[in-house]
């Protein structure tokens, strides 16, 4: 075998371009739709590969993804190189003693939620493989084994992600959800990875069954034991004795290659030592929050999409797509997970309405799903039809968690600042010299923006200012009403480099004024718009900052790229832009 | 060509954790023998390769990087990616404006410093090309061009480096040369993508020679002008409205690559393209530095050295060294160079001694060199023995750089709090419950430590405590003394989770004792660790931290690793792990 052309190296640029461009677009389209991105960067691929232009344009399908020649091990080599990194970062955000601290609810959900659902599915597999896609020449046991698995895994990142998107995370239902899907991934993928060898790869390896089942029961007690304190010991050494991050990082990611290498060889997935010898890292308090966001952001902006966007390109999902399969697929997997983990809930002690929300949050299948219908396909453990089924069923129950706990926990979204401004509200130069035209221009302004009567917002924000005024100091002012045709708050921003006295207690004079309409009674909205602009203005530097900028998009990027106000510690604004991806604070 | 196996992948897995791992061994080495970590990189390449390992285990050489497969692509492919997103990272590193700033003598250095180096290698390539390597069938007049290039050719990273090692980065010294470099960094590789386009590919690509020149300076003007504009205009709204930070990571390495295609069709390297993107990139005042950080940090550390010790799996260095050659090159380049950018250091005002440091400066090739010595030895432009002479020119001159410029300057390498504490001098739990006792077991471990009598360094000690206490409040105290007997300075660290009266402004007791010593007169080292030590722990989650450290290991990974104090706006710890890594501070 050669090296590549440079015509190759040229149509490797631009897939690469096109794939990770394309995830990205449909990704922000998924989001916008309030859908996990990780649905659009599928959809980038599925539209990408045969499924849609491989159909419609088969040259240019060809061109792009060529099915010959060196690009095929070459692109093979990076997906495969990419979705192992994933698991890597997926098992360093694995947080093992949280099961433990949880206590008996969390164990409770953990032990239920893997058995139930893997007997409900092992149990339908084996009475009537036929039906849920037994193709004709598979092992029944295997196949029901594998299809027991695919039922009682979790997707720990996605878990955290639709918790953080209600504003639960943190809540003690929060803790107890993660704490059982940590428990939960970990014993999925042993499993998973014991099936794998229990087939005993085609591929001419002499390892045995019982050899391969051994090396990874071995492995998995060895690297959770031994493994976690020698690397619990060694991080401190190379932090301290090696060049700063970049002694840490080669040492992290050279382990996971190697852990790699040795699941690989027994018969074993690459994924399964990455995800291992993450969970080791992981768990060490030893390891700086920089390294892990180094590894986490780069892998999961980058490697991730382009993994999730290169299936659309492995087959065509619309000439596989069995509907029958996929709603039997479907009913089953929510069937086993929901009623397992509501039970377990109910034997730890929670109530019935947030045990119910538990089991849906438990649920979400997410991308570890899809990872694992991927390697059972390439391993010749299911075909084609039974795939696009897992792939819809982990989607599926991934876009119902968030929905569905939202409504059983009487919860609300979760909105910054950010989604409360928009460009009919903001005046980049206010014209007003004093308090009065202040409040009337952003009276105007926020009127317009929330389609209400200009007088009105004026005569209530004025009644509240007469009542002592809003400058707060640090040359701000948050003049405010709370106005009866409201349904959500609205906030219109004016800056002025001349500044306007505000009466405030600092005596500076206002160049940043937010003028901030919340609905009657809504208290608990007014105070946390006030909190964040406190928190994010507070700050001299973003004050220089923002008194800068040239437009309401510019704004907008200051506010929503605030690193004093990092993005990842913020449930409410899309922390990752794949649905799995492991960007959750540590438990 | 069929997928990757199993085995493949095991062995991809295997090759990529040892490489990665003795690249960053042999880059520790290196550095803490003060030379450049890519020296180390590339000679741990040169240990797995055909060179060491390849002679003398030829078949464990074989199995770890078969030469046949779909691996070859596979690694291929791998590093061609790597090359081209460390020369995204490069070009992002480049501030255009700063030529313009530095006025008259960074013109004159930049200019002198191309024209001459290219006119001497220029006329020596042509008046006696067959002592300078070249090929009996290679044509002289691209020959000489590109012999040309390679002389006048710059490594701003390694440049970068270099001055920031000085701690004469910021210097009006250092801002010269940083302008001057990245002026000559553009032009080089301008030219060398015009006489890339001149050689016409050899694999069955239409474009003519002056299409291809034409194509590619079209492109550097368009994307320097046009793009940059364009650049600057998209990033706020990605920035604002697309997730943070997936968006703009997306849009850099999409657009990143889409250049790389671009380059690579016309008949130029891949490289080109993602270079020019990445200056039109690193230009925009938008970009922020989280994105830049991200970017960089990882390919810098973990595709850099990847890259760079993957050369040396490609060729003999043992049988492809040609003495007289390298010694040739090394003297024509460091005449040209040095002397070309001396005198333009004179024209543009500069005093003697400086304007030789500038030559010194310049005259570092680093990375870059290798990389354009690779590019031509791939495409046919030149044969092994010229690339081990020029990979040992870069790493020559830019091993000159440093120490030449510290004896022209005078100057002393800076260093940090924690290049003066050894394990010796720390203790974790002080016996002492009173100041007396403390400052006499400090004595004692700062002693054994610097190798003085510990009595006469606690008279001191009391001496200077008796004239007024030292504790300054936030738990700490620094007692302190000039000792006649020292050549640097000493510090020896108690930590005591009890405390010990200090006698502190604040009242409290000190936890943290800090007992320095400094040689006789040399009041500026006493202030500098001082102001250290208070800019370091003068912040609660710092003392935090650094009272719950186990061992002498883990307090120098937390000074060492400190995140409000970050090692890349240090020059005195090591910023980067690549001799050419590009994280530098914005000029």
């Amino acid at each position: 075998m050669e090296r590549l052309t440079p015509h190759d190296i040229t149509i490797l640029f631009l897939s690469l371009a096109v794939l990770l461009g394309s995830a990205r677009v449909f990704g922000e389209i998924a989001r916008r739709l309030n859908q996990p991105t990780v649905l659009g960067e599928l959809l980038a691929g599925i539209v990408l590969g045969p499924t849609v232009l491989g159909n419609a344009l088969p040259e240019y399908f060809q061109l792009l993804f060529p099915q010959a020649g060196g690009l095929v091990p070459a692109l093979d080599g990076l997906t495969t190189l990419a979705i192992t990194l994933f698991l890597l970062v997926a098992g360093m955000e694995v947080n093992l003693s949280s099961v433990w601290r949880q206590g008996k609810a969390a164990i409770a959900v953990s032990a239920s939620g893997i058995v139930f659902p893997f007997t409900v599915g092992l149990a339908a597999a084996w009475a009537a493989p036929q039906w849920l896609g037994r193709e004709p020449d598979a092992n029944t046991t295997v196949f029901a084994l594998f299809f027991a698995t695919a039922m009682s895994i979790s997707a720990l990142p996605v878990i955290a992600r639709t918790l953080m998107d209600l504003n639960i995370y943190r809540s003690d239902l929060g803790m107890v959800v993660i704490a059982a899907a940590v428990f939960n991934d970990l014993t999925g993928w042993l499993i998973f990875a014991l099936i794998l060898g229990l087939m005993h790869p085609p591929t001419g390896d002499e390892t045995g069954v019982g050899l391969t089942a051994a090396a990874t029961l071995g492995l998995t007690v060895f690297v959770l034991t031994v493994g976690r304190w020698l690397v619990d010991r060694a991080l401190p050494w190379v932090q301290a004795h090696t060049a700063w991050p970049g002694g840490v990082l080669s040492f992290a990611l050279a382990l996971g290659f190697l852990g790699a290498a040795f699941t690989e060889w027994i018969g074993v997935h690459a994924v399964f030592g990455a995800f291992l010898v993450g969970v080791a890292i992981g768990d060490s308090p030893h390891l700086r929050e920089q390294t892990r966001s180094i590894i986490t952001q780069f892998v999961s902006f980058i490697f991730a999409p382009l993994f999730f966007a290169s299936i659309g390109l492995k087959l065509d999902f619309a000439a596989h797509f069995d509907l029958v399969l996929i709603v039997q697929v479907m009913v089953i997997a929510c069937i086993g997970k929901v009623l397992g983990c509501r039970v377990g809930a109910a034997v730890g002690g929670i109530a019935r309405r947030e045990a119910w929300a538990i089991g849906f949050a438990m649920n979400a299948r997410g991308a570890m799903e899809i990872i694992l219908g991927l390697l059972a396909l390439q391993s010749g453990l299911i075909r084609e039809r039974m795939f696009v089924a897992l792939v819809v069923m982990a989607m599926g129950t991934s876009m119902l968690s968030g929905p569905v706990m939202r409504k059983l926990l009487r919860l609300k979204k979760a909105r910054g600042l950010s989604d409360y401004i928009t460009s009919k509200g903001f005046i980049n130069v206010l014209q007003a010299r004093d308090r009065v035209a202040a409040i009337r221009e952003l009276s105007q302004a926020a009127a317009a923006a929330a389609g209400l009567d200009s007088a009105a917002v004026e005569t209530a924000v004025w009644e509240r200012e007469t009542q002592g005024s809003t400058g707060v100091g640090d040359r701000i002012a948050v003049p405010h009403a709370q106005m009866d045709a409201l349904s959500a708050p609205v906030v219109a921003v004016g800056l002025t480099r001349d500044g306007v006295d505000f009466d405030a207690p600092d005596g500076a004079d206002a160049q940043f004024i937010f003028l901030i309409l919340t609905p009657t009674g809504d208290d608990g909205a007014q105070v946390r718009i006030l909190a964040e602009i406190a928190r994010t203005f507070g700050r001299e530097e973003m004050r220089q900052s923002a008194i800068q900028v040239g437009s309401y998009t510019e704004f907008l990027a200051l506010l929503r790229t605030d690193a004093g106000n990092p993005t990842w510690d913020h449930p409410t604004r899309d922390p990752s832009p794949v649905m799995d991806s492991p960007t959750m604070p540590r438990g």
